[in-house]
C-alpha cells in the first residue's frame, strides 16, 4: 500500500473532476472455477486499487459521497467461524483507516444506502463492469435490468478515472520498475531454459512460479510458444524442438498489481540461422525507431505507423514486399506480417484500464480508433504525455491462413511478393516488446536493460 | 480424450437413466480476471467433458435429445481473422466425431432450438450452474427469470449425473493414479524447499510449475503455510522460519482434469520437535484407523467418527482432552480441535461434483446432511461402493480463536482442559491426507506411497 495522503489526494482529485453524485466502486468477489467454491486467484478490481489500496479482500464496495462529502466501505469482517478456514483477517476498520476512509458499513446496508441516494436523485455513477457477478449485482442494487446496466456506466466518471490513471507517479513508477524487473527474470529464464526436448507447458509453469515468487502474479496469461506467428498463442503440451523459435510473451504483476510486459523471440538452439536473424533486425530496427520517437506531444499512433514503415523497409530489403514503402504502408499491406498494434498503456493492468474503454483511454474526441485491419488493433494512438507507462512491441508473423487467405483474394498484390512469402509459412513470428514511461524529454525504460540483439540473446542463452 | 465408445457408452447410460426430454450441457466461457479480455486459465466444466471428452473449447454448448434421438454441439469454429490471435485450432466437426457426436451447428441456432423444444413441451434438464455468465446465458435461452435459474435446475438429470460420475471406470483410475503421482512430486518437492529463508509464496508457485509442467494446472489453490491450524489458508508473502512447522495441502490436474490432492505437514528446520511429533502421530493414527476402515458398504460417516475417536484418544493421552471418549466425539468437544470433515469424493473435480449438491453427491435419501459444527462440513457419509474415490485427511488444528471464544463461552468444559490447550495457541496444525479408489474387498491407494511417518518425512528432507 501506498500511503495514506496518496490515496486521500487520488480520491480528492477524483471528486474536484466528477464534482457531484455517487461515485460507486464495485470490488472484485470470488471468481468460480469448476465449482462455486473452487476459486481461481482472486484479483481486485484496479480502478478500486488506485482508490482505495485496500488489496485481497473480496466481496467489498466502496463509495464516494460526493454529495455529503463522504467515504464509506462497505463489507464485513470475517465471523469467528469463517476463521476457522480463513485464519485471521485485518479489521476493515483498521485497512480503512489506512487509507485514510473514515466510513465502515455493514454490507448489508450498501443496498439501502444505493436507493435511498436514487430517491434523493443523487446520480450514482459506476464504471463499465466487465464481470458478470458485478453486472448482476449493479442490476439489482440499482434497480436496472441486467442487460442495462452497461449502457448506464457514467461517462463523467470514466473520464475521470482514465485521465487520472493514465499519467503515473513516481511511486507508481517504482513499483513498474519492479514489475519488469521481475518480468525480465522470467525472460531470462525462458531464454536459458526453453530448448529442446522440454514443453512449453514445463516452461510457462516455471515462469508463473517466478511471478508468484516475486510476490504477485502473471499479469496476463503466458505466451510461451514455438508457433508465434499467432499473437496470443498461449503454451502447449508441444514439445520444443532444435531449430524452433521460440517466442516468449510474458509478464508479472508486484503484490500491488502492478503490471510487467515483456517479450523476447529466440532460438531454442545455441543461435539463430542467418534467416532468422535477418527478420530479427528488421524487428529490432523497428522497435528501436520507435523508442527513439517517443516524447510528449506525439501520437502514438504516427510511432506505430513510423514502426510499420520501418517494417515495411526491411521486408523490402528481404523481398518478401515491393513498390513505394510510403504506399504500402498507408494502403495496409504491411498488415500482413504485422497484423496488430505497436503497444499499449500499461499500469495496475497490463492493457492499462481496458475495461474503461480504448475511446477515452487510448484516443480522444478527435481522434478516433480506425476500423481498418491493423489499426483496429491499436489500443494507443493519442498523443503522449509524461507520466504515460506504455509498451512497445512490434513483430513479423508469418500467418499461413493470412497468406493463404489474402493471396487467393489477390490482395496487396502489388506490394506483396506471394511467391516470396509463401517460403516463410513456416517460419513463425518475431516480436520484441518492452515497457516505457514518458518522461518531459523523452522516454525511459522500465527495468533494467535485458539482451534484445540476436548476439546479446545468443551470449545470455550459452553463459 | 478416453475412446470414442467410452463417452458413447457414458451418453447411452445417461439417456437410459433420465429417460425423457432435452439434456443441456453448458460450456464453460473465458472467466475475465481484470479486465474483460484478461482471462483466467479456461476450466471446462466438468459433466461437459465426462459425457464429450472435447477440452478447452470456451464457449460451446452440447445437447442430447432424448425425444429424437439425437445429439448436437452447438459452436463456432474460429474465423481466418481469429485464427491471428489464436492460430489453427480443431474444426469443432473433428472433435465431434472424435467423441462421437454426429451433429454440429452454429451457436446462434441454439437459441432457437431451445424455443422450439420449450414450444413442443420438452423438458430441457440443465445441472445447477455455478458462473454467473452460465446462469445469465440460461436466463436468456430458457426464458427464466435470472434468480430463478438455480430452483430450475433438473434433479432428475442431477441424480442420474452423479450416480454415474460417482462411479470411476479403470481408464478413469489410471488417469487419476497419474494426477496423485504429480501432485506426490509437488509435496516432495515442497519437504524438500519449504525450508527457512524462503517465502510460502515462492514454494507455492514452484509447486504450481509443477502442477503445470504436469500437463494440467493446480485442481485448487495451494495452502503452503507455516499456520496450518486455519484450514484454508493459502500461500502468503511470510518468511518460513527455523521451528516453524509448515503444512502444504496441493493438488494437479492432469491435462484430461482429474484431480490430485494430498496434504504432508513437516517441519521447515530439519527435525520435527517431540512435541510435534507426538501430535502429528495422533493425526496418522487417526488416519490410519480410517484408511483400515474403508471399504464397500461402510458409511464413510462412521469412519469420519472413528477418526475423531482415534483423535480424542490421543487428545486425551495427551492431557489437552477428558471425560468419556464416546461421549465426547457424540457432543463434538473434538471438533476444537478438528473442525472439519474427514474426506470428499475426489474424481474430475477436486470435490467431485461439488456443484451438483451434497445431497446427491456425498448423501441419501435415508441419511442427510448433518447441521452441527463438523459434520456439516463433512461432504461425504454414505455407504461406499466399489469405484469411488474419495480423500482421507484428519487433522488436529489449533485455532486460537476457537480456543479463545469456546472458552469464554464454557463450552465443552468437561471434555476440554482449556488450561492445557491454552499452550498449544501457538502451535499451529497438522493434517495427512491421501487419495484412495474404494475395490470390491477395501481400498487402494491413488499413486505411488510417499513418506508419511514423521521418520520418513525428515529422512525425505534431509536426502
Amino acid at each position: 500500500m501506498f500511503s495514506r495522503e496518496t490515496y486521500i489526494a487520488r480520491r480528492q482529485e477524483l471528486k474536484t473532476e466528477v464534482k457531484q453524485g455517487i461515485l460507486l466502486f464495485p470490488g472484485n468477489g470470488e471468481s468460480s472455477m469448476n465449482y462455486k467454491d473452487n476459486w481461481y486467484p482472486f484479483r481486485q478490481d484496479s480502478s478500486f486499487l488506485y482508490y482505495t489500496g485496500i488489496n485481497n479482500i473480496p466481496g467489498i464496495y466502496f463509495v464516494i459521497d460526493i454529495e455529503n462529502d463522504r467515504e464509506i466501505l462497505f463489507g464485513d469482517d470475517p465471523t469467528p467461524e469463517e476463521m476457522v478456514w480463513i485464519g485471521a483477517a485485518t479489521p476493515l476498520s483498521d485497512l480503512a483507516e489506512r487509507s485514510g476512509i473514515s466510513g465502515v458499513k455493514p454490507f448489508k446496508e450498501l443496498s439501502t444506502f444505493l436507493a435511498r441516494q436514487k430517491q434523493k436523485g443523487n446520480k450514482i455513477h459506476f464504471l463499465p463492469p466487465y464481470r458478470s457477478e458485478t453486472t448482476f449485482q449493479l442490476s439489482n442494487f440499482l434497480g436496472i435490468p441486467v442487460g442495462e446496466v452497461e449502457k448506464n456506466k457514467s461517462e463523467a466518471f470514466i473520464k475521470a478515472v482514465a485521465k487520472q490513471r493514465a499519467v503515473k507517479s513516481p511511486e507508481e513508477i517504482r513499483e513498474l520498475h519492479k514489475a519488469v524487473n521481475i518480468t525480465a527474470k522470467m525472460h531470462t529464464y525462458a531464454i536459458q531454459n526453453a530448448v529442446p526436448g522440454k514443453t512449453e507447458k514445463e516452461i510457462a509453469g516455471d515462469l508463473q512460479a517466478i511471478a508468484i515468487g516475486g510476490g504477485g502474479n502473471i499479469s496476463f496469461p503466458i505466451i510461451l510458444t514455438k508457433n508465434g506467428q499467432y499473437l496470443h498463442n498461449h503454451a502447449t503440451q508441444a514439445v520444443i524442438e532444435e531449430g524452433d523459435l521460440i517466442l516468449c510473451d510474458c509478464g508479472a504483476e508486484t503484490a500491488m498489481n502492478y503490471a510487467g510486459d515483456m517479450t523476447r523471440t529466440f532460438p531454442a538452439g545455441k543461435t539463430f540461422s542467418p534467416l532468422q536473424k535477418q527478420v530479427y533486425n528488421i524487428v529490432l530496427n523497428a522497435h528501436n525507431s520507435a523508442v527513439e520517437a517517443l516524447k510528449p506531444g506525439v501520437r502514438f499512433k504516427d510511432i506505430h505507423l513510423l514502426a510499420c514503415t520501418r517494417l515495411t523497409e526491411g521486408l523490402k530489403e528481404m523481398g518478401l514486399m515491393k513498390g513505394n514503402t510510403e504506399e504500402a504502408v498507408a494502403a495496409g499491406a504491411h498488415t500482413l506480417f504485422f497484423q496488430c498494434g505497436l503497444g499499449h498503456m500499461m499500469g495496475m493492468d497490463v492493457h492499462d484500464m481496458e475495461n474503461l474503454g480504448e475511446a477515452y483511454v487510448g484516443y480522444t474526441e478527435d481522434l478516433k480508433k480506425s476500423t481498418a485491419f491493423g489499426l483496429k488493433s491499436l489500443r494507443l494512438g493519442k498523443a503522449l504525455e509524461p507520466g504515460y507507462v506504455l509498451t512497445v512491441e512490434p513483430g513479423i508473423y508469418f500467418n499461413p491462413f493470412l497468406i493463404d487467405s489474402w493471396r487467393s483474394q489477390k490482395k496487396y498484390t502489388e506490394f506483396v511478393n506471394y511467391d516470396e512469402v509463401e517460403k516463410f509459412k513456416g517460419f513463425g513470428g518475431i516480436r520484441v516488446e518492452e515497457d516505457f514511461v514518458i518522461t518531459p524529454s523523452g522516454s525511459e525504460l522500465l527495468g533494467e536493460p535485458l539482451a534484445k540483439t540476436p548476439e546479446d540473446i545468443e551470449n545470455l542463452k550459452n553463459v
